[in-house]
């Protein structure tokens, strides 16, 4: 009997799931056809038919990055501030799940910046994320909640905050527990705010 | 005749700038010894006596970061607030060499994140260097120069605002030049001295 195409999306999202899981607990330096077929329970042979090359796995696991990226799910509860804080505590690693794929975007930086393309790609990307964030923080001056400034200026800095702050969590997760790591954000837009850094 | 001591040093020295430059332009993911003997114009065999397994040569290149990260020149003009700007300045990709050692401090991150023992000495350095900051802080509240508050969640505060900063830096230089980088540092931190958020 031929396989249905039912079998054949169940084994495309095994090897999602295998991909997934290499790169998690070992990042790109670790990602070969070897280690997902130890992860499959499959024979490198059989994932040679979906990976023909190194690259090509590569680029199925940054393509499978950014769709799990753009699919998870977000808050949405707030306008104004709360809406800046709400992007702002989404990229932070504060699940499981979280803690994973930012394990996965740091490490993907290093095969990114060697390769110019991928670069341009990167920083696009963060472009987006920052323009994405200007709006919330000129919504938030709008309403008085933030002083006036440049909000670009702002939400670069804000950016900046973050992806430093997923950097620390992830080396030092037992010092930056999800609950330090809202904390800090808090503290953060409080001296944005016009608090200065006095809180604690 | 006998290689001298002045040889063999000139070489050593010939082979960790190969090592440091394969490491600045293809980060660890391509950091081999073909990659290195193309570097120095010599030999892999010649290599292998430095270097008799990729792990040798990783660990080389993790101390010659280190080394270089050390010995690198600092700021050391003011006191409180100055001070904290200094360590801070001292961070960031604000020079062609600074650049450099920032892209392999990222680049090694995929490394040390896939490897429990690295992980852990990654995480002594950077609490280490919160340490450093903390005492600044902590100097410059006594000045009366920010305001009082936990010094050591501003000091993570800011760890995490200039790490995050050297990735934007890295991926986007074109936005993020020497002097927006010292304008968004200057920004955070008039922020924290309780400004807010409002300059530009």
């Amino acid at each position: 009997m031929p396989r249905s195409k039912g079998d054949h999306e169940a084994r495309r999202r095994d090897v999602s799931a295998a991909v997934w899981q290499v790169m998690a607990t070992r990042g790109f330096a670790g990602l070969t056809l070897r280690a997902v077929a130890a992860e499959l329970g499959a024979s490198t042979g059989l994932l040679t038919h979906y990976f023909p090359t190194k690259r090509a796995l590569v680029e199925y696991a940054l393509d499978l990055l950014e769709q799990r990226t753009l699919s998870r799910p977000r808050r949405e509860a707030g306008q104004g501030l709360a809406a800046l804080r709400d992007a702002l505590l989404d990229i932070l690693p504060l699940t499981p799940e979280a803690v994973d794929s930012n394990r996965v975007w740091v490490s993907s930086w290093d095969a990114a910046l060697s390769d110019p393309a991928l670069s341009a790609d990167y920083a696009r990307k963060y472009a987006q994320g920052r323009e994405r964030l200007r709006s919330r923080v000129a919504a938030a001056q709008d309403l008085g909640e933030l002083p006036r400034g440049d909000p670009a200026h702002i939400a670069a800095g804000a950016q900046s905050f973050v992806l430093g702050l997923v950097v620390q969590a992830l080396f030092d997760p037992v010092t930056f527990t999800p609950e330090r790591q809202v904390e800090l954000l808090d503290g953060y837009l409080a001296a944005l705010a016009g608090g200065g850094s006095g809180r604690g």
